[in-house]
C-alpha cells in the first residue's frame, strides 16, 4: 500500500454545513428526532414501545450507592436471567432491575452522539446542559473497574463477558465510544470520553491474546472502528491493539463462540459456523459480503480503518473483495443492502427481490462508513458514487420528511395488500412509523445526517478529495496556515457547484483538488478555472496548481433523467427499468399514477422531463415520462387465465417521485422498477 | 335446487381402467407406492424419516391385552403428553407408546385405501392378504367402547376428544372410513367397515347437539365427506346427522376451539379466529377461501356432497362463491392451490407468486374431491375444467415419472440455488423426496389414481355425463338392463375419444350422453353420429337419443397449442406467457434451455409445433417454439445498474416440457411463466 496515496477523513467539527438540504434535514434531527428520542429513552412517549435506557443507567447508580453504603454487607445480584428482552410485570411499576433489549445501553450512546454533532453545528446550552446531566448518570453507572453494561450490571456480574455472540457488551462499548468521542468533539468536554476510555480499558484487560485473557471478540460488530477512532483521538496504542486482535482473531478456528456455545455444537461437526456474525471464517479469506447486513458492513469499515493504521496490504484486498461482493452482487439501486429479512441479511448473488426486501436503513447508513474508509485508502469514484446512492436513497427514505417517523425496512416495491395480508411481508410497512422497540434505525439516522460533513471530504498532504458536493465551509491547518473551502451546491437536484478556495494556507505552494466525476454524470464543464491541465484518474478530476489566495471555481455536472436497467443475472428485475436523475432514484406512487403500478411500462427511449410537485408545501422535482399503461381490463367471466392476446397499451404519462419522499402522502403502492416495453 | 339436475359420481368397481397413461399410473402406485409405503408404515425404510404407524396400532394391541388380562389390576395410562411430534429417546429400541405426529393412524388409512383401489383395478391375493392381516392388528387396538386413535389409547384416554382443533382424531377417522369404504369395495369384506362404523359410533355419542355433547368439529377437516360416504353405503343416518352437525356448527360464535383452548384467548377479544381452519365464520357466511389449503378443499367438497343430499340451497350457494373465490383469484393455471407456506395457505386475491408457491399436491387432489362433488350438483364444465388441470398438472407433477420420489411443493419456477441458499425458499424442493416424516401426498396420490375412474363420469337418470375422457369400461345396471359404455382416448396428449355404447339397457328408450366440450377446446368434430341435434349448454353437448343396442361416436377434441396469459390483476405473471396445450400445463427447463431461463421471452403470436422428446426411454410430447433471448451479457466492469440500452434478443427455440414431467432429469432450473416479447 502506497501510504501517500491515502487521505484522511476530517473531523467533523472542521464541516461546516452550509447548505439548504442538509441543514434542513439536520434542523429535523436538532428539532424533531433528538427531543423525541430523549423522551423515548426516558419512556415518556405513550404508545411506544419503552427504551428503558435511562432507567436501567438509574437503577445501576442505585446498586452502585447501596454497594457504597453497605460496603461488606452488600450482596450483589447473581446473575440469574438469560432473556434477549425483558419486559417489566407491571410497566406502571419498574423496580431496580435491567428491563428492555440487552442493548439498551446503545439507546444513549447513539442520542448522545447525535447530540454532538448537532452542538457543532448549532449549539444549544439547555440541550447541552441535559446531555451533561445524563452523562452524570453513565459515568455513575459505571463500576469501579470500569465495566459499563447495565445488563450484566444489573443481572450479575459473575457472568459479564460469557456471551459475546449474542449480548451485545461490546456493541455497547462501541457506540459508548463513539458518541463519547462526538460529544468530546463538540463540546471539549471529557468527561464522557474517560469513562469509555475506562470501560475499553476494562475490556482490553480481559479480552486479547494475552496471559489469562478470553479470546473473544464482537457478536455486533461496531467496537473495531471506533476503538480506532478512540486510538486516533487518544494516541493510546491499547486501543488500537484491541481492534486489530478483534479483526485478526474473528472466524479463526477453533471458534470462540463454540467455546460460549458448547450447547449448540453437535459432536463431529466441523462445519462453517457463525456466518451470520462474519465470524464463519477469518476475515482475510472471506470473499463474500454474508449474515447481517449491519453487522457486515460495520465490520468491514473497521477492517478498511485498519487496513489503513496497519498498512494492511491483504486487509485492504479483504475489503476490496467484500465492496465489490456488495456493490456489484448484492446492492439494491437504491444503496439498500440486505436482500433477505431472514436473519436481516444478505441474500445470495443477484437476489435482490423489490418486494421482500430487507434494505436496513441502518445497513445502508454502515455501507455509508465503510465506503468512507475505503476513499480514505484509495481515491476512487466507486465508492463515492456508491456512498451518495445510499445517501440520498436508501438512507434518507428511512425518515419522513417531517422527521416525525422512520423506515426501519426499504422495500422497492410495496402493496399495502401484501403488507397486511402476507405474513411473507411483515417486515415490510407501509407507512413509516414512529418509533420501534429496537430503535437502531431512527438515532443512526440522526448521527449520520449530524455528521454528513464528514463524508463530504478528505484530504491528504497535498490533496483535498471533494467526494459528495454538500455545501459546507472547511477550514484546514497547514504548516502554511489555514486554507478556506467553501463549497456551495443544490445537489442532490442540481449539478451545480461553486468552490471557493482562500487562507493564507491555499496560497503556499503546489497542491490538488481532487473533484469527484460523479459516476451518473455523462458531461461536465468549468465556469472559471481552466480544466485542461486537469488529470482524470479513477473518477477524479486532479486541478494540480499553486493556488492564489482567492480563487474560485464553477462546474457543472449535468444531470441528465437516466433511465437504467439492471444486470441480467438480477432475475427480479429482468426486462425493467428504473429512473434516476443525478443520485437520486425515483420511483412510481400510487398517489400520482393510479392503483396496480405493474401494469405500466416504460421505453428505455421514452421522454422524459422535470416537472415540480410539492408535499405539504415543500418541492421537488418529479420526472414526468410519457410510458404505457396495459389498458386489458380483467376478464368479464373471471376467468384467471385465457388465451394471449396483443396487450393494449395507452400512453400515459409517468410521474416518477424521488425515491426517498415515498410514503408521506399516506399508504399507497409504490414501485422503483418499472416494466420494460421498447417500441 | 332442481334435484333432477344433479348427478352422482359412479362407485370406484364400476369404472374399469383402460387408459395407457392411466394403466401405467396405476401400475406405478402398485408396484412402487404400495409396496413402499407399506414398508414405510413398518418402518423399514432406511435413511427415512420412520412413520411408526403400525408399531403405534400394535403398543395398542399390547395394552389392550394387558387390560384383558389384568382386569382390575390393570391401570391405564394417564395422559401426560401433548407434544404434536413424538420420537424415541432410542430409536433402535421403540417401547409400547405412541411415536410419530399425532396423525399417524392416517397413514394405514390411506394406504389401505389404495390398496382396496388397486385390487379394484388388479386382483392381487398376496396383497389382500397382508391387507387382511393389517386390518387385524388395527381392529384389535380398537377399544371396546369403540374408540380407535393410537394416540389417545396410548397416552390416557381420559383426554380423547378434548384438543379437537389440533390433534386430528376426526381427521383419521375420516380417513379409517375413506379406507374401509375402500377395501370393502375391492373385496366385499367388511371388517375394516365395522371397525370405522363402530369408531363413528363413538364419535357420534358424543360429539352433536344432543344432550350431554360436545358441539365440536374437525380442526382438520376431511370426516365431513367421509361421513356422509359411510352414510350412502350403510343408509345409516346417523353418520349423516353427524357430517351435517360438523359443518352446520362449525364456525359460530361462540367458538368451539375457544372452550378448548381457552389460554389461547385475550380477554374482550372478539376478534375473527380461526381462519386457518376455516372455522372463523359459519360456513354459509364464507366467502372467501382462506386458511390450509388441503382442509379448505376438503371441507368444501363435504359442503357440496351435504348441499346434494340435503338439497341444501345455501350451501350449495357458499360453495359456489368459495369455487370462484379459489378459481378466479387463488389457483396457479397448474391448478395448483396455496400461495403462501406460511399456514400451507391460500394467499389474498391474485397474490399467486411463481416462485414461493405453496402449492401442495395434497391440496390440488383436495380441489378435484370439491370438483368432482359440485359437478353432482351442477353439470358445468367449468368443474370439469379445473378438475382437469389440477389432474394432468398440479397433481401428476407430484410424482416423479418412475413413482419413487415425490413433491409437497409444486411451484411454477425454481432456481435450484436459491432453493439451497435462501431460506425463503426452503420448502421448495428442486427434486422429488423419496417420502415424508409427515407423509400425506404420496399416500393421498396413490389413493386418487387408484380411484381415478369416479372422476370421470357421473350419471343421473337420464343422462350419463363423460368429463375426463380416461379410456375405460363402464357398466351401470338400469331397470332396462346392463348400460356398457367403452371409453377410449389418448388424452392428455390427443383430443380423440371414442364411445362405445352397448347392453340392454342402453336401447330401453331415450337418454343423453352429456360430452363435456374441454374449456382449452375451441373446434370439435364427430366422425360417425351426427351433431346436429344435440344440445351445447354449460360445456357439455347433450346427445338426446333413443339409442341402439350398440353404437359408435368418435369425437375429434382439437388440441392446439395455446399461449396463455393471466389476469392482469395478478401482479407476478403480469407481461408473462405459459404455454399449454390440452390439459396440459409446459414449462421450460434449464436441460433443455440453458441456465438463466429468465432471461427468454415469448410472443403471442409466436411459431410452435410439437416434437416428441424422451425421459428414460418414454416418449412424450414437447411444444417447441421460436422464442428470443436476451443476449445482453453482464457488465465487464461488474456494475449491477446502468444505463438502459436497447435489448438484443436473438431468435431460439424454446422447448417447452409437460409441467408434470419436470424434474425428472435431475436438479435444474426450471419455469412455467416467460417474459412476453410482442415484437
Amino acid at each position: 500500500m502506497e501510504q501517500n496515496k491515502c487521505s484522511r477523513m476530517l473531523p467533523v467539527q472542521q464541516v461546516k454545513i452550509e447548505d439548504a438540504f442538509w441543514k434542513e434535514k439536520q434542523r429535523l434531527v436538532r428539532e424533531e428526532v433528538i427531543p423525541y428520542q430523549w423522551k423515548a429513552l426516558n419512556d415518556q412517549i405513550s404508545g411506544a414501545a419503552p427504551s428503558f435506557c435511562m432507567h436501567n443507567f438509574r437503577a445501576a447508580v442505585h446498586l452502585n450507592n447501596r454497594r457504597e453504603q453497605q460496603k461488606e454487607n452488600f450482596h450483589p445480584p447473581v446473575y440469574s436471567y438469560r432473556g434477549f428482552e425483558r419486559l417489566p410485570e407491571n410497566p406502571g411499576e419498574l423496580k431496580d432491575e435491567f428491563y428492555g433489549f440487552v442493548f439498551q445501553d446503545s439507546d444513549f450512546y447513539k442520542w448522545i452522539e447525535a447530540v454532538g454533532y448537532s452542538l457543532i453545528q448549532h449549539p444549544d446550552a439547555e440541550l447541552e446542559a441535559t446531555a451533561d446531566e445524563a452523562i452524570e448518570i453513565v459515568a455513575a453507572a459505571q463500576q469501579p473497574n470500569g465495566y459499563l453494561d447495565t445488563y450484566y450490571i444489573l443481572n450479575g456480574q459473575d457472568q459479564i463477558f460469557t456471551n459475546l455472540r449474542d449480548f451485545h457488551e461490546l456493541y455497547c462499548l462501541g457506540h459508548l465510544i463513539e458518541g463519547a468521542i462526538a460529544y468530546y468533539q463538540a463540546t471539549g468536554k471529557d468527561r464522557l470520553l474517560q469513562v469509555a476510555c475506562r470501560y475499553a480499558d476494562y475490556a482490553a484487560s480481559k479480552l486479547g491474546d494475552g496471559e489469562g485473557k478470553k479470546r473473544g471478540y464482537p457478536g455486533h460488530e461496531i467496537a473495531e472502528m471506533a476503538l480506532l477512532q478512540l486510538y486516533e483521538v487518544t494516541g493510546e496504542t491499547r486501543y488500537l491493539e484491541l481492534s486489530r486482535f478483534f479483526i485478526n482473531e474473528r472466524g479463526r478456528r477453533p471458534y470462540y463462540f463454540d467455546s460460549e456455545h458448547p450447547e449448540d455444537i453437535k459432536p463431529g461437526d466441523d462445519s462453517i459456523r457463525y456466518s451470520y456474525h462474519q465470524a464463519h471464517l477469518p476475515v482475510r479469506e472471506q470473499t463474500e459480503a454474508v449474515g447481517h447486513a449491519v453487522r457486515a458492513v460495520y465490520l468491514y469499515a473497521g477492517m478498511a480503518e485498519l487496513a489503513r493504521i496497519d498498512r494492511d496490504d491483504s486487509l485492504l484486498q479483504a475489503c476490496r473483495t467484500l465492496w465489490d461482493s456488495i456493490t456489484q452482487r448484492k446492492m439494491y439501486i437504491t444503496g439498500g443492502i440486505g436482500g433477505t429479512h431472514i436473519g436481516e441479511s444478505f441474500s445470495f448473488d443477484y437476489d435482490l427481490p423489490s418486494d421482500t426486501a430487507y434494505a436496513e436503513t441502518c445497513a445502508s447508513i454502515g455501507l455509508i462508513f465503510f465506503a468512507g474508509r475505503m476513499l480514505q485508502l484509495e481515491a476512487d469514484a466507486k465508492y463515492a458514487d456508491v456512498m451518495e446512492t445510499a445517501l440520498y436513497n436508501g438512507v434518507l427514505s428511512g425518515m419522513a420528511l417531517d422527521g416525525k417517523s422512520f423506515f426501519y425496512v426499504n422495500p422497492l416495491a410495496v402493496d399495502p395488500v401484501a403488507c397486511h395480508k402476507d405474513e411473507r411481508k411483515a417486515h415490510v410497512q407501509p407507512v413509516r412509523q414512529k418509533w420501534f422497540g429496537c430503535a437502531c434505525c431512527p438515532p443512526n439516522l440522526a448521527r449520520l445526517i449530524g455528521s454528513i460533513g464528514r463524508y463530504a471530504y478528505t484530504a491528504s498532504e497535498d490533496t483535498l478529495y471533494l467526494h459528495l458536493y454538500i455545501g459546507s465551509d472547511l477550514k484546514l491547518s497547514t504548516p502554511e496556515g489555514e486554507v478556506h473551502v467553501q463549497l456551495r451546491s443544490h445537489f442532490p437536484y442540481n449539478g451545480t457547484v461553486s468552490i471557493r478556495v482562500s487562507g493564507e494556507g491555499a496560497a503556499s505552494g503546489k497542491w490538488s483538488l481532487a473533484l469527484r466525476i460523479p459516476g451518473w454524470c455523462r458531461e461536465y464543464k468549468s465556469c472559471g478555472i481552466s480544466l485542461d491541465d486537469a488529470r482524470l484518474e479513477n473518477g477524479y478530476l486532479y486541478i494540480t496548481r499553486a493556488w492564489k489566495e482567492d480563487e474560485f471555481l464553477e462546474l457543472d455536472f449535468v444531470m441528465n433523467i437516466r433511465l437504467m436497467q439492471s444486470n441480467p443475472l438480477v432475475r427480479e428485475t429482468a426486462g425493467q427499468i428504473a429512473v434516476t436523475r443525478g443520485p437520486v432514484v425515483y420511483c412510481l406512487e400510487e398517489r400520482d399514477n393510479g392503483k396496480n403500478l405493474h401494469l405500466l411500462a416504460l421505453s428505455a427511449n421514452a421522454k422524459a422531463h422535470i416537472e415540480p410537485f410539492s408535499i405539504e408545501g415543500e418541492k421537488f422535482p418529479a420526472v414526468v415520462a410519457i410510458g404505457w399503461k396495459e389498458t386489458e381490463e380483467p376478464d368479464q367471466a373471471g376467468r384467471l387465465y385465457r388465451t394471449a392476446r396483443s396487450v393494449e397499451y395507452e400512453p400515459v404519462e409517468l410521474k416518477f417521485v424521488p425515491y426517498y419522499t415515498w410514503a408521506n402522502r399516506g399508504e399507497n403502492e409504490m414501485t422503483v422498477w418499472v416494466r420494460r416495453r421498447d417500441s
